[in-house]
């Protein structure tokens, strides 16, 4: 039921504290019904584990002991061919810096190699940033219009400020005939889905997408009356499409395949700003590429992402933040989760 | 009345130290008579509230507690939309870097989203250094002459090391024609707007400019006697304009256009070099796009300005610090202000 | 023997501690059967230090206490030319950021002068990130194609991203005639010596391999049937080629042109990523232009290389560190070594 | 007498720790003799004050409190007028590099304003790199070729990386006849007065020549036979050009016009690096636009170039640490010094 269902009804109490018990509510973690929680604490109560297991219920929460037990050992014998080849096609005209978020955003996540492909002027501010990326230069000035030989990759992410011209659309359409491994589509890539939904049925089920709730809307192809009404559509999509969909809010929900939903725990409206969702397509791709599949790294992403987030804001605060501080603080998230 | 009136008439006290009561006195802050005080404290003597309020006086001296009342909230259910897109229009020939430091001002300031709008060289520049920044490049190679389109956009900036050739001031013209909307004039701007004083009634009430006292000369049409005679002059001139004027000074003065003046009480001399106020223009912008009114984004750009600034003294002397380190002290500022 | 040999006949157990006594067998060493002893610790039992000396074995173990004993004292009255000159050659089209990589490497080896070589992509890299560099520009567009004026310099690496086409086939060649001085050979270097067998000859005993495993088997020109078997063979190729051989991995190998081998105890997985082997080039070019023999600059720039890895993974964790963070622990590193 | 001078008639001790009483000797400052006395330390012994200054010697030795007295106050009521504008003329094929640590330096100085004019591939380098500083584009490709037009400048550096062909020597015979104002001489500049020996007619009062001993032999026309004879020969040189001479070393010595010698105590073997000089000239031309004396900016810009060394190598390590390390330790330098 929507938990915002109600509202309007009556007077709403607008709490500073919220205390929920053993399990956050759905209605806290909505925008509708959350705002009106203040801060919010969980607590224990002592309720069993297995009836919670059991409890009919739209999703879990995750926490950091999860995303602990769902990490991959780093072994002292292995290489960077241990740890694949993410390729990230991203940035075009007005937007080559969405490039340079997503390559550091992956350049972080524990990949063995990374490879971008995109236009001259990105690839010239990758150059600059970041030695240790390889690259692929697009023949095209302002927006990409050819792919790279796949061979040698093991996860690829296509979307970040590659618009939607005629170029990245033709792309799209290659790629998705081309590749059946691991794929994130992000942010253009979105739009252009949303343009050609017979690309829809193309998706594999290594697939992750990641809208924020307006892209969600376009992939539905209907607005959502409530972010509930959204949640339980974007749940039925990721069943219906056969892929894994990531909807971006203040409590992103990943929602699997098989119709499971994770809501993650981190973050903070310092993400608020153009460039964060880059830096979480390039955490996640390098993911895929390390052989998390793709529900485990959709939400091991969003946590280190959130994570980060919430690192930088302590430091710099909610309001100077930026995108770019994101990848900064992910060495301090990640080694919060490696920490025995 | 001119506190430097009496100056000369007698000896001057040169003070290593000065003690003023409750609020400071307008001969502190005006350089003539201020640099007789040596470093002043304030100390509170129980003067009524009530009185102080209803004294006569020329501005109203602004400290942290007037600044921490004035921020807006950001609450957790906002995302990159709630807090408006920046415009930065800046750089040219000779002086690309001051889109630059206007780009990061703004992107340290809170906004959610930001595109610069300058010359290939410029922009290149802003691409090296700020990923998170969105592009629009201008068709001329030394000065910028074209106006991009301005639905997207919640604030405007214009001005910073554009230059005073013809391409720029027909951008201005053009901008002043299509834009009502929240604006900050700064720096070449002003030398424009100083030269063709007809587009001064085209300035709406939701814009600020940033003069430091040549270019308010240059505005005010005259060479000013004294600081307080600029004083006024701004003070009246805002009136009549109809617009907000920041009066740049070691203790700048802030003058809204119903007649009111505030001054602002951080920064110090090591602020005293090239760029600095390309980065406040940045600051301003940002907090216009998310729904500061012109009076309070001034106010509160200025102090978070300033309070990067001291902390930048704090850390690296008067001497070593650069305008781009109040960029790397603004989280401090931040964390600061927003600390309970 | 092989330390391998009898796995599979029986069980293994996999155990979380070993305690090795006095000595690291090379059996720990080992990626076969390094991996069933988990987290190793080596204890002193008080073993006569001469029967060690005098006792057979494939080699020798490195720790701290050796690489402070060969480090040279930087005298107060030296200038930059006391410390040599390094060339590096090195990035190509796709592979640009492997240039900087070694220069930076290079620029904190204590090195006293550094030249970089490379086409015009590269040299805009190395120019925008290190001011502290020279440069020499190929007049080829992806791939170099020219060999400089090798008159200056004290020591040359070549590798790095060059690429295997003929433009740095042809350079190699030159290289190989007319420099007779110190030289590291790396990356795609080796691949061109793996294509050109006959140059082999050509290597003076000056001269530095570091191939990791695949580069080493194509050395070899066969492939290894186990580590061993590949330690043993890139050891009698050193003393056959008569040049100085590192085999990198966990436990990097350093094999003398004289029949001694080193094993590097530094290091750890979170430098299994593309751009380390970049960084090591140039630190180890640095070390041969200072003056330190071969063998030495060998030793040392692999654990100096190792031990920045270690200081980084223990700030920024082994999944998020990057290859660029080697150069910025580079400093502890060295701190540590110099500190008394 | 030349400390050196008995050096060989006898056995050498090589002392690990020297003291000397009250004020160095001139033994421990020049090379030949300095490296037989180890660390050394100073020790006072009440010797009387007067006795001391009216003593014959060579030069003086500058420590922290004769720079702090030296040092101008920075008021409250500045602007960036108050501290001049800075011109660098630096950069050129090969070494874009020195002009962007020539410039960092200068920015490091508290200089008013800073411009750099140089080839356009040395320019881009400065944007990328420092937002801060204005620049001015030279019409020819590898090496500078115009002057820019002088009259908004208080002072000049030249030479840093700009070469020794017809185009850089042109604009310095130029730049004589045009400026009389203050001006630093540096690196190619120095090589091309040593080619034409009667531009060091033209030098006005208020030059500075910042050489490093093959340099000064250069201009001196001879090869000198001691440290002791360069030093005697490089103080007679300043006299007779009537211009400050800066003669670079492991203890620095500034010889004014008028015949004074001054020996700087700060630096360390960590600074025999390319790069380290460009950083000087830039922090020098920034204190002379400040209105520092030749004689006063040299003196200090040597102290606190060194004590950034000092610092830098404390944090680094002499091995690690690179000429832009200098000026990233320059703030704490400059907040050494500034501390009451």
């Amino acid at each position: 039921m929507d938990p915002a269902e109600g509202l309007g009804a009556g007077p709403t109490i607008q709490a500073h504290h919220t205390v929920t018990f053993q399990v956050p509510r759905l209605a806290l973690i909505l925008p509708e019904t959350g705002t009106a929680a203040g801060t919010w604490f969980m607590r224990p109560i002592g309720l069993d584990a297995k009836m919670l297991e059991s409890t009919q219920r739209i999703g879990d929460w995750v926490e950091g002991a999860d995303i602990r037990r769902a990490l991959k050992p780093r072994g002292r014998f292995t290489h960077k061919g241990s740890y694949g080849h993410s390729l990230v096609i991203a940035g075009g005209a007005g937007c080559h810096g969405a490039g340079v978020l997503a390559a550091t955003g992956c350049a972080r996540s524990g990949v063995g190699l990374l490879t971008v492909h995109g236009v001259e002027n990105t690839i010239q501010q990758i150059g600059a940033a970041m030695p240790d990326v390889m690259t692929s230069v697009d023949a095209n000035r302002d927006h990409i219009g050819q792919l790279p030989d796949l061979e040698r990759y093991t996860a690829v992410a296509f979307g970040p400020g590659v618009g939607v011209a005629k170029g990245p659309k033709e792309v799209l359409k290659e790629l998705l005939g081309r590749w059946n491994g691991p794929l994130v589509l992000d942010a253009d890539a979105l739009s252009l889905l949303a343009q050609e939904r017979d690309l829809l049925d193309r998706l594999s089920s290594s697939t992750v997408l990641t809208p924020h709730p307006k892209e969600m809307d376009r992939l539905l192809g209907c607005s959502s009356s409530s972010s509930y009404d959204r949640l339980c559509r974007s749940k039925a999509f990721a069943q219906e499409v056969g892929c894994t969909v990531v909807l971006k809010g203040a409590y992103t929900a990943v929602c699997s395949s098989d119709g499971r939903v994770y809501f993650n725990s981190t973050g903070n409206s310092g993400m608020a700003k153009g460039g964060t969702g880059d830096v979480l397509t390039g955490l996640l791709v390098g993911l895929l590429a390390q052989g998390y599949d793709p529900l485990e790294a959709s939400i091991l992403s969003n946590y280190v992402h959130g994570l980060s987030g919430d690192f930088a804001a302590a430091d710099l605060g909610v309001d100077a933040m930026r995108a770019s501080d994101l990848v900064q603080y992910m060495p301090k998230a990640w080694s919060r989760l490696r920490r025995p």
